[in-house]
């Protein structure tokens, strides 16, 4: 195999070459062909939830916490108070944003292997009118959960209330409608399921929702409102933009295109996750979700019974072979985590499988002994 | 010329291609491969300025005008007040990030063309007890002009007042001294003098001042006391960085330090610069600015006097060309700017005199046709 090391992590991840190699040239950020790449970026994303006739999208520089950052500043106003559906840490960290930007926030939560209920959503939203606006995250990145976001969504709009949803981890892939599914703001970054590098997230936004926004956030890098009239005055980002990022994303979008769009992604991705999830049932782990609620984005799995599993080892050793994974665990149950997604095949995973084999009979062996990491080519 | 179309711009700008090569790899953000790479960035950004022993390097994610607001936001408590000395659009934008996240500001003037003047700044201060922050830009990129932020930094550690400095467009060509110079943070970005592209900012924060900082800045993504903890825990960044970015910039450090550092760099801008200057003369232009106070980092021209000429066409003119310069002035006075700074050699100088001599030349035949945009090789 050619491409080691790969990554089977949450992104950053494993990205195409042609992605990478998207980023070769050197771009004045207010020249005419940018502004070019830009308007093609903002028209891909909105594509991708078919948002073009009611929402607006609106890239911004930095991670995916810098575009939910900027949606909860943006939209929430200091009369306002934010509900945070929270079953895992992405949940809390919606709910620590709000906080530090002084913003009043409330957080509803279930245990982090539990779906967000739309029963009791519907039952806290008509017990607490004061609560303007209500935050989900689509696929907890802690877990790898799916919440039943249409079923939320009704809910949501049911009550009138706002809807900010973070779909870091799932859109490019999973479903979503935004004709049909009432959400005032869809959050996701560059580098999940889109397959870019990292360095911008963005966020599509109800015209009527970012139109009546202006002077709200309390920030001015992390203005959504200013950024989008910026764009929409010239075209142009307001603050020097990554360049060489946004045409890796745009490279991305047209190949995830040319790749069927998101059906075929999550197709893909499903196809790994079965390889990966009955590969590693052979080999005695169990997956921590029910599968009713396992999207098929990053695999959780219980740590093994017994004394001789050590994760430090388990994880050095897989990346010692070139297979990188999650370095750590978000749950509160002995755990490690696999992603799913990224530019890679079944053979990876089937490489992968195999790599798992050696290093649990080594374990078994009892060669306690940590590998130093392999020396990274290239 | 093979490397057309070139760069004259405030950044991004043009960057060598060995520089843009060092992102054809993927990384996983928390694998110690990348916490090396982060090590190596903090501490060559320290080494630029001498501020190893003193200071600390925090690099975050955006543009240079997240770093200025994450320093602001961070060093400046709510009951303090930051005095911003301005002579140009980016003293004006540091002032507006200040009122944006609720910090008391109050702003210095000068005229565009005039430096900061440091005995007003020390008799502002003296009259001004409730002045706890002095916020400066070292290189004014409206302009090009060079404020003497030695004398300033006097000024202002002898009145005893915390000082921001935004050396954008200065760090990593002009000298800047921390063991000599006393200045609490020394912001800049990846992708002006340092040739990195763009993606990232950084402050060099004083120790006291960074460990003093916990829980002030009024955002979480913001927060350089958060993100300079997350390093010092376990060397990786709080969330995900722009990993391409990263490792581009960590390659144009180290060719910077082979090239011979900051005072090789300045030279070899010099030496740019006064063969556009020179060569700008001859063909009719003058510079705005007083020699005295002009950077060799961007040059601003007066438009020519009389009626043909039209800043557009002579923009597009040169793109056609393959020679981009800024597209608009920030200057009040009708000028243009060209950048110095990026990977070009004397010749892309000589290359783009030729180009302006030919487009003054069709100027003044009256061909007053804008053209269309050459199509970008690549």
């Amino acid at each position: 195999m050619t491409r080691l090391p790969l990554l089977f992590t949450p992104g950053p991840l494993t990205t195409r070459l042609e992605t990478r190699r998207a980023m070769l040239n050197d771009w004045g950020s207010r020249e005419p062909d940018f502004a070019a790449l830009t308007a093609e970026l903002r028209q891909r994303l909105l594509a991708l939830a078919f948002g073009e006739r009611s929402h607006v999208a609106i890239p911004l520089q930095g991670s995916g916490t810098f575009i939910v950052e900027a949606a909860v500043g943006t939209l929430t106003p200091p009369s306002g108070l934010l509900l945070v559906l929270a079953n895992g840490a992405y949940g809390e960290r919606m709910a620590e944003i709000a906080r530090r930007i002084g913003r009043r926030v409330e957080v509803l939560r279930w245990p982090e292997h539990r779906p967000v209920d739309p029963a009791d959503v519907e039952r806290a939203l008509a017990d607490n009118p004061a609560v303007t606006h209500v935050g989900l995250i689509h696929c907890e990145t802690t877990t790898g959960l799916l919440n039943p976001l249409e079923e939320i969504a009704a809910v949501v709009a049911r009550q009138r209330r706002a809807f900010i949803v973070d779909a870091m981890s799932s859109l490019g892939a999973l479903p979503i409608d935004l004709r049909t599914t009432p959400i005032t703001a869809l959050l996701a970054s560059s580098n999940k399921c889109l397959h870019g590098v990292p360095g911008i997230g963005f966020a599509l936004v109800e015209k009527a929702a970012i139109e009546s926004a202006k002077g709200v956030a309390p920030s001015l890098s992390l203005d959504l409102h200013d950024q989008w009239r910026g764009f929409e005055t010239n075209g142009q980002w307001r603050f020097t933009p990554p360049v060489q990022v946004v045409a890796a994303l745009v490279e991305a979008l047209r190949r995830l295109e040319a790749a069927g769009g998101p059906a075929a992604r999550l197709a893909h991705y499903a196809a790994n996750f079965r390889i990966l999830s009955e590969g590693m049932a052979r080999l005695g782990f169990r997956l921590y979700l029910d599968p009713a609620v396992q999207a098929p984005i990053i695999a959780t799995f219980h740590a093994p019974a017994g004394g001789s599993f050590r994760f430090d080892w388990f994880y050095a050793s897989l990346a010692a072979r070139g297979f990188v994974i999650y370095p750590g665990k978000l749950t509160r149950t002995e755990s490690f985590r696999i992603g799913c997604i990224g530019d890679l095949e079944p053979g990876d995973f089937q490489g992968l499988l195999g790599a798992v084999a050696e290093v649990m009979a080594e374990m078994d062996a009892g060669d306690g002994r940590v590998p130093s990491r392999a020396v990274r080519g290239g």
